[in-house]
């Protein structure tokens, strides 16, 4: 189950910094990788950033379509995020070998991974020396999809038994996201 | 209590996306905000993003003095995370106001804060491009700083009764960092 996010509200499904899979297509081939340094860049037009490094089959494939998706796993596709991270697209399409089930993206070709809590379907900002020097890219979020169950209306929902976003730390071990807490009333400015 | 961090495991200081403070100083001035768009972007020598608009005191620090820390609060500081976000620097000195205590860096004028879980020394590698148009800051790592109790051996410690990290949604509410997790023994590619 999934239905549109509000573009203007699309940076809160990485303003708690989650560790996302990043899926890309050009031509006949497509790609998953896992990527735990992403963040928002800005609210409206939504951007984001996000690190793919040079070496990889998901930066060949960026680099040719300008565009890829992150896609939010839960801590059921834990496995899945530690074995696309260390397995190479070039050496064997990842959702087939793992068994990862994708559906159509709206704006993008890049495919959307099934059983993920949220999506956000990106365009690069082209930006060649952020990108050659830093691996970094800059993306606008042009569609942004989440299952109702775990964000709708503007926020994260946690309701028991659902599963929740995972923060990757390193060797196989990640962080899953707490409980939420209230501070006050107040609405922080941006920075 | 504090001991420094192998620069080469910084980046794991901010691989689970945490909401960092981030302090500055020029000459007699000094300033905190908050900021949850951080990110690591290389390992070693280690470097971080982060978003720091143009329209701040810690812009101003920052381009000034070319430096600023990334403080690591806890949930105790939540409350004064949301404050920091929502006051300027320029109606008073925030540490005083409320109450923040610091103590110094070794490698920058940037005051660091106590209380804290963690701390990055940072260095702007000057990107007037990324700075202009998307106040996005890059900055090389050149100290950190962990209590034990909290990150030890290149490792978080989620120790009983100690603090963890908290990860901003909006309006004044948080995740705490959850529980950690253990996915086979696999170590995944950084990309």
């Amino acid at each position: 189950m999934r239905q549109a996010v509000d573009l203007k509200k699309a940076y809160r499904l990485l303003n708690h910094g989650p560790t996302v899979l990043v899926s890309s297509a050009h031509g006949e081939r497509r790609n998953v990788m896992a990527a735990a340094w992403s963040m928002p860049l800005d609210f409206d037009p939504p951007k984001i950033t996000v690190v793919i490094d040079k070496h990889t089959l998901t930066r060949e494939l960026v680099d040719a379509s300008g565009e890829f998706a992150l896609n939010i796993p839960g801590r059921g596709l834990a496995a899945a995020t530690v074995e696309v991270g260390s397995r190479s697209g070039r050496d064997g399409d990842k959702f087939a070998q793992l068994g990862l089930a994708t559906f159509a993206a709206e704006r993008i070709a890049a495919p959307l991974l099934e059983g993920c809590l949220a999506w956000l379907e990106c365009k690069v900002i082209v930006e060649p020396d952020n990108q050659q020097r830093y691996d970094l890219f800059i993306a606008e979020v042009v569609a942004a999809w989440a299952d109702p169950l775990d964000f709708d209306a503007g926020h994260w929902q946690q309701h028991p038994g659902r599963e929740r976003s995972i923060h990757y730390i390193a060797g196989g071990a990640f962080f899953e996201t707490g409980d939420a807490f209230q501070v006050g009333d107040e609405i922080p400015a941006r920075t």
